[in-house]
């Protein structure tokens, strides 16, 4: 069969399957039901549901989504789930089915949530992307992918439903922490390397996976930061700002994307031919598959109400260039009903068979369809893996405050009281979309800096204080004496975002964890969990308030997955530590940087409000942005780019090495950068552009490079910058990009604050 | 001199006038400086300035921007201005100079504020738009129209900047209270009554002014309610919300328009050629005139920064359709060096001129360039005008809470105290954009609540209390003890946009005003008065608060210029009247309402959150809006349309005349409104349409009718509306109107979120 022979080029196999197939194979290959659905696990032993194997006969699944996915909407428990080693031989049992029971035998594309880590239970728990955003290291970021790829595709999974590339406007969103941040040009340059490592040299490597762009576009910017809420945004911005981490993605082979629930202006983007046919195909020329998210094409006829019913909307979807519904087979049922009835022609579901066919032949699915348990047991949470997760943290954690010599604190006297509701509750530090996993894998803050001061144990002291939510105080008394007794506080507060795995809620009064039926009582961030307010949830602002009139030094460590406002923390603590969600290594990572064992080089890469009455802050905002609130000005707590050291940078020596350039030319800019105190450390070296006049309005500075360097005491780096046509162009009057001559400004420093400027001249050429 | 000559046709007279003009005659036309700047008062006497004289000498004057403007910012004071016959003499000295020391004699437009009431020393002071547009009153504000029409043209105003027609989506802005509310269609209603009300039959009635509609467009949008901030918006919300109110002003023969400060998507309003020429004078065939707002040319070069400098700000500005700008002679002297160094044709000058000059002819200026000052002396705060001012004031209160029967108050029996820094200070309750008035003319409630109980003075009690900013504390203990004595406390609190004009702050232990130095320092509201927060200023919830623990019956009277969130206040108050800025006789409207000589009948233009960080609230959003916040759902707490009755209105037969029509087609609904209770009052049927499915998404809900009717008690009415293209379309796909054939929802009732429904189905025809 000419289909299966490795030697012939993908389109001819391609369109050789697709001459083979029926109307319902072909619909078959468009649906995406839930692969927790597939099975059932009972005492070690897998059972292929009756549905499953139903499907599989009657038509096919193109794919599946989330095989090994374990949290409270899949039901699966760390102790109904599956090893490492016992999830690839599901996966595998899965395939065979298919393969064996299908009139022409085709691989399904298991797809996997891989967002910071593959969401499974073993898999590494990597820190959530703010927090990957933060170390605005794209290298270590790229290895972290190329390690979830790994950990993924040992298990089978050959598609991610990663990256998130959207935009961050709106820090009451509860999926902030699924982003990198505020930064067209940031998120691009983690979206190059995110496609680089998931997808590895080559897709069918057996260390890659396909990634998928999410969510095209606009997701960041919803009304009132209220999830797949409505967007209100102009083209121009969509150009520019939106749509350019997705663009860079694209140029760097993504092999899939997924449409944004959301709708702009209107127009749903399932359904937004203009932007999947115009833009992503036609400009971009992607040429790989378009996914919805979960139940999208539903939502045309529920909720966005553009489609009569759910056939309607099956017809819009794939008449848009939509290739495959996430979830469900309503998808393949609605689209064959429309090509019998004539409602639909099969060329156009042909095309979308073709684009999720060459996904799989490009993945060398027909090939190798099976994973490898041995080396899934192998890869998988692999000591490398959990080191580089460490090493992510240390550097994705901020410091945004350190007053008076706060920190580091001393690693060989004095004790510490380590008080919070986030000090010792490991799935608090996971994130949102993590499965489960063992106690012992995760190292809380507690576990941390006991793990630093194993000599000493008698100088820890912990109580949890309070929980996230609620108003309960009954943990305050035991907590206060907790901190009486200690030298030095450290608060460890924040949110969560984990779906509660039945490790439940703490007890306040012993600290001890216990299993309650109270799901999701904790939780306070993550997908649907949106706020209106960016203060510290429940009793938490109160607790360190009392602690804080024992006059000890306070050291405030955030736990937690958007930007907290909380001013009288940021006025009274002695040192604020920013840590996002770490992931499994958090606990070491905090403790590194609380006993000066690393020196912290996170930085912002979302400004923090003082107050959510002043939304929006972000720094890329243009010039003419209005002014000050009658109770404050509009800018940000700590800007874009923020971060302390424990030692000091010193910028010297801006150079623009040619101060004229013409509009298709380049310039080189360089910096003098000096470690002046007396540690060793990284420095996130920013370089912001900002055009003096222009035919549109422009940001007041925009970032357009930025470097990390790590810099001994007294050493001196010249960083360099490329400024060309990618730096300087913006989307003009007509909609298209342009380098307009003129004057222009180069900024180059430590935070979009705290810069030094060069001027540089564009002429006409 | 033909252009002289009355009989003959406008364009004739132009043209000919144009022919005799120089370059420095036709950018004269184009200037408006201050018409503050252009006289001296000295006893009585004024004095021309010689920079008037010289600038009407050297090319002339086209317009003066607010001759008789008193407020802080033209330092014109209560003591220097003028009255109302002095007014008129000045302006016509100003204007006889114009056009006997100039080569052709061409008048001056004058132009003033009329937002709610002339902008000038004894006119009469209306309530501001937002309380305008909660009288649902669109007769009475036509009324109001003519009335600020006759004040003004007999000072000689020949052209006004209102109506403000934005689109409010963001309380934090200091501007709402200009507004009419959030939606656009009774914003339209409204901006018709205004045009033809301002303007009247005929442009050069004596008791017309030249209607100028603001701020063109989407500046009710802007980002964070910060003050002509930039605005995200796509073209079709645009073309279907904010642009609508524009639309309908200008087939209603509107002679003048303002583009507004911001920009939208990257271009500033002031040189949006798409806007300005495509939609304003090419789709809609405007043919009046444009002018900037005030320093909107300068603000290209050094805010917007689009353009390089002030003469290539002006030559942007008049390519793009900017005939005027506001302010200043610089417009005049850049389009001059412009012409002369051959950057800028003649011939598009010459258009900006015809337009100025036109409208001048229309105005009849030529004939009729003088006011009457003993008409202005009879018109300006006639009997007749104040009289409309207190209806007005009183239909637009707005009933928010009434529990156990606190409202109405016995006029009989019982001691009332009456509290709070609004309760006496007549310049709070004016709003933005008035000058300054003699205090005698302003009735505050507690002068409304005296009136009332006249016959029994010792019944009314009087403490400020606090003020409306700052944390002093000092007026709590009298308020306490005046509380006490009394039987019922009613608190007016709320915020302040007046600009002190002198009169000062209160004394907070005798009530006194007294005249301080300290100006603004009440305010909070008002243009640039932007706010992070939309709780009470100052410690005013603290007094409500304190009194609140008295027991006493409590009647909250909010007197401010957007909505309050505070749920405290919502939940323990036994009655709430919103009675917005209420103009000078707001005090009787009050006392009107809370004794029920009038039964409240206000409603709710703008939805009320519960918290700033639910913004944006607005009902006019789409179905998919995205769900709860984490702390509370993501509804108002009052939601439009919203308003409470001493009386009860039942809906019932609700009847779509034909449930089918053609997509052309047209049909009636009618709804029985009957007074079930036992006052007599007004109600505000309100018709919603909700589209099934469409192929863009669609608000849940949108008004498209209304009605205020009067009813006795135990009265039935018919009201009907008529339904058709108007009512049905939309902006489609390809940006066009349409009427889809479908599923449509008309609905009828007292708010948004309380109406009968009736299907309506709508076939291609």
């Amino acid at each position: 069969m000419l289909y299966k022979d490795r030697s012939k080029p993908v389109p001819e196999r391609v369109e050789h399957l697709l001459g083979l197939m029926t109307l319902e194979e072909k619909a078959g290959q468009l649906v995406q039901p839930f692969g927790w659905q597939t099975y059932e696990h009972n005492d070690g032993e897998i059972q292929l549901t009756d549905s499953f194997k139903e499907q599989v006969q009657s038509g096919g699944i193109g794919s599946l989504y989330g095989v090994l996915r374990a949290d409270p909407w899949t039901g699966v428990t760390l102790e109904t789930g599956l090893s490492p080693r016992e999830g690839a031989e599901a996966v595998n049992e899965i395939q065979r089915y298919a393969i064996e029971n299908s009139r022409l035998g085709i691989p399904i594309l298991i797809g996997e949530e891989c967002s910071h880590g593959h969401m499974a239970i073993g898999a590494t728990v990597f820190p959530v992307p703010l927090s990957l955003g933060s170390t605005w290291n794209v290298e270590l970021y790229r290895e972290m992918c190329r390690a979830v790829a790994r950990e993924t595709r040992s298990q089978g999974g050959a598609v991610t439903y990663s990256p998130v590339l959207d935009v961050v406007r709106d820090p009451r969103w509860g999926r902030t922490e699924e982003c990198f941040g505020e930064d067209a040009y940031l998120i691009g340059e983690m979206a190059v390397a995110s496609v680089e490592g998931l997808q590895g040299e080559r897709l069918d490597g057996e260390d890659s996976v396909a990634a998928t762009l999410k969510h095209f576009v606009g997701y960041g910017s919803s009304e009132g930061g209220r999830n797949a809420g409505p967007v209100h945004m102009g083209r121009r911005e969509l150009l520019e700002v939106d749509l350019l981490p997705f663009r860079k993605a694209v140029e760097a082979g993504a092999a899939s994307i997924m449409p944004a629930y959301n709708e702009i202006d209107g127009v749903p983007c399932t359904t937004n031919e203009e932007l999947l046919d115009g833009v992503l195909r036609g400009e971009w020329g992607f040429d790989g598959m378009v996914i919805t998210d979960c139940g999208a094409i539903d939502m045309l006829a529920s909720g966005h109400d553009v489609a009569e019913d759910g056939r309607d909307a099956a017809i819009q979807a794939i008449r848009a260039g939509i290739d495959m519904e996430m979830s469900g087979v309503m998808f393949g049922k609605h689209l064959v009903e429309a090509v019998r009835s004539g409602q639909l022609e099969e060329d156009v579901l042909n095309q979308a068979v073709r684009r999720v066919l060459t996904l799989k032949f490009r993945l060398g699915l027909f090939e190798q369809p099976y994973a490898d348990p041995v080396r899934a047991e192998q890869v998988i949470g692999s000591t490398e893996h959990v080191e580089l997760a460490r090493q992510l943290a240390s550097e994705g954690i901020v410091l945004l405050k350190n007053e008076g010599g706060a920190l580091p604190l001393s690693a060989d006297a004095g004790k510490i009281a380590v008080i919070g509701p986030n000090a010792d509750v490991g799935y608090n530090q996971l994130g949102d979309y993590t499965s489960p996993q063992p106690r012992s894998k995760v190292t809380t803050v507690l576990g941390g800096i006991r793990s630093k001061l194993a000599g000493t144990p008698e100088r820890v002291l912990y109580a949890p204080g309070c929980r996230i939510n609620g108003d309960s105080r009954e943990g305050f008394d035991v907590a206060l004496s907790c901190a009486e007794q200690a030298d030095t506080v450290v608060m460890v507060v924040g949110g969560s975002s984990a779906r509660d795995f039945g490790e439940g809620t703490i007890d306040l009064r012993t600290g001890a964890s216990k299993v309650t039926g109270n799901a999701q009582s904790d939780m306070d961030c993550g997908e649907g969990i949106d706020r209106m307010n960016l203060s510290l949830s429940g009793v938490q602002l109160e607790l360190i308030q009392e602690i804080h009139k024992l006059g000890k030094p306070l050291v405030v460590v955030y736990i937690n997955g958007r930007p907290i406002a909380e001013p009288w923390i940021d006025e009274n603590a002695d040192a604020i530590l920013e840590a996002w969600y770490p992931g499994q290594e958090g606990g070491h990572a905090v403790a590194d940087i609380l006993f000066g064992d690393v020196n912290p080089s996170g930085r912002l890469t979302i400004s923090v409000p003082k107050h959510v009455g002043q939304i929006p802050v972000y720094y890329h905002g243009k010039r003419s942005r209005g002014k000050r609130y009658l109770e404050d000005d509009s800018q940000p707590r700590y800007p874009f780019g923020y971060g302390l050291s424990y030692t000091a940078f010193n910028y010297s020596n801006l150079t623009v090495e040619s101060d004229t350039i013409d509009t298709d030319g380049t310039t080189k800019v360089s910096v003098e950068v000096t470690n002046v105190g007396d540690r060793a450390g990284s420095e996130v070296v920013q370089m912001y552009i900002s055009d003096i006049a222009s035919t549109v309005t422009r940001p007041a500075k925009e970032l357009k490079g930025f470097r990390k360097v790590f810099l001994q005491p007294g050493e001196t780096q010249t960083v360099e910058f490329q400024v060309g046509s990618e730096q300087l162009q913006y989307i003009g009057r007509d909609y298209k990009p342009v380098v307009e001559p003129g004057e222009f400004r180069v900024h180059v420093g430590k935070n979009v604050n705290d810069t030094l400027s060069a001027n540089l001249f564009v002429r006409e050429g």
